[in-house]
């Protein structure tokens, strides 16, 4: 599997939105679309579109919400798609393959880097119909508690659509760039810790191995980075000094 | 680890909001955990609360909303929390350790076991102020599209809580009940649609043994059930019948 095509998978993934009652789930869809790299969103009938709730729900996101595609019919939503899957809560009268988004998502990516996909949502109230069941490839359904299992539309979009781009392979984060200590400068530190430990008398009440070995497991667990360890250091450094220069001024 | 443990994890982890400027967010956060299984919201200074509209957009899990502590301060929503854990869509300042919420969830439902843990959110705008990072002992990020990566409040409360639920080991969803049909049943369909399609005569002109093959791969792809096989089978038995039917009126 080419990784380009796996990424740009997302770009032939269709949001189908079918007969939303209130326009502000429309914009909210369109915003956790967007967060997750999808565009196409087709609207079936909505109730009131375009309209102001819908764009303020966006945010950031009107683009997606004015470039909507608004459809009088499924056949008009579904056109040129090869694969149709529906999204339900209510999942006991479907007598059809129902998967969760982590096993169905890796599916969907595969059919979607050459070909057009539907993921169809039904309305905020009562779901999918059953001539929109019929037009399903497959299910998916969002595992939830079981005594309170329906989500905000939005919010089923903004999963299945996070689903989908890990599908894509798109799972990293921007994360900024630590810099951890070598084994070597821990080392450093650790002799600085226990020399300065000693000339402080520390160890006259404790038992410095098994002490160090404490201390040890604490820095070890932090994981320490370089500037961290020097921040320590200068820590250790200053104590002693200090030592020294209160010493000198008792002396004087 | 105890099966039973890791499910009662949930009911450790609580959800602080800080600072919100949108009532209805707080509904649908709290909306978004009780989907998933979490009920303890603690809200610091929220900015209108309690809010009509926080009722309205918590639909059923008004009892989440009416149950929230709401706290004068950071200490008294983390009193306990023996990990608090921050969610931030903004890494770019943070020099702390982030983790993807796939990555993190085990490691906080690990935790939560045994003692209480926090998901920390912060405001809609500013997200979680240096003070609160400084609370925090890991963060989470969620994977995002670089050029759009704010996801709604609450839509971000329903993905860390979703997969929350998964790293709880609660990923079944009450799919209905399928009846595959057995191999052998199976065979005695293919047997019966060959015998079929010979006697209509579409063997004249097609090759059998070649076409059987395609029409097999067909049928196994989609992994019939027995009541398919039946009324596919009481298709074909209709076919020939028909044409017995025909036969004995022509020839009356």
């Amino acid at each position: 599997m080419n990784k380009q095509d796996v990424t740009q998978s997302l770009a032939n993934v269709r949001i189908v939105l079918s007969h939303t009652s209130h326009p502000g789930n429309i914009g909210a869809a369109a915003r956790a679309m967007k967060t997750m790299g999808l565009e196409h969103l087709y609207l079936i009938n909505p109730e009131r579109f375009p309209d102001k709730q819908a764009d303020i729900m966006a945010v950031s996101a009107v683009d997606v919400v004015q470039n909507a595609v608004v459809c009088k019919s499924l056949d008009e939503a579904l056109q040129g798609a090869v694969l149709v899957v529906g999204v339900s809560a209510r999942v006991r009268d479907i007598s059809q393959e129902i998967l969760t988004p982590r096993v169905a998502m890796p599916q969907i990516v595969q059919q979607a880097m050459q070909q057009p996909v539907v993921l169809l949502f039904g309305t905020e109230m009562c779901g999918l119909s059953n001539d929109e069941l019929a037009r399903c490839q497959f299910m998916v359904t969002i595992p939830a508690n079981p005594e309170y299992s329906s989500l905000n539309l939005a919010s089923a979009v903004q999963l299945l659509c996070y689903e989908l781009r890990l599908a894509a392979g798109l799972d990293t984060i921007p994360a900024p760039e630590l810099v951890p200590a070598p084994a070597e400068q821990l080392e450093r530190y650790f002799v600085h810790l226990e020399q300065t430990l000693d000339q402080i008398g520390f160890f006259r009440t404790q038992h410095s191995t098994k002490l160090m070995y404490k201390l040890r497991r604490l820095y070890m667990r932090a994981r320490l980075e370089q500037e961290e360890v020097n921040i320590l250091r200068g820590i250790l450094t200053t104590t002693t000094d200090f030592r020294i220069r209160q010493n000198n001024k008792t002396n004087q």
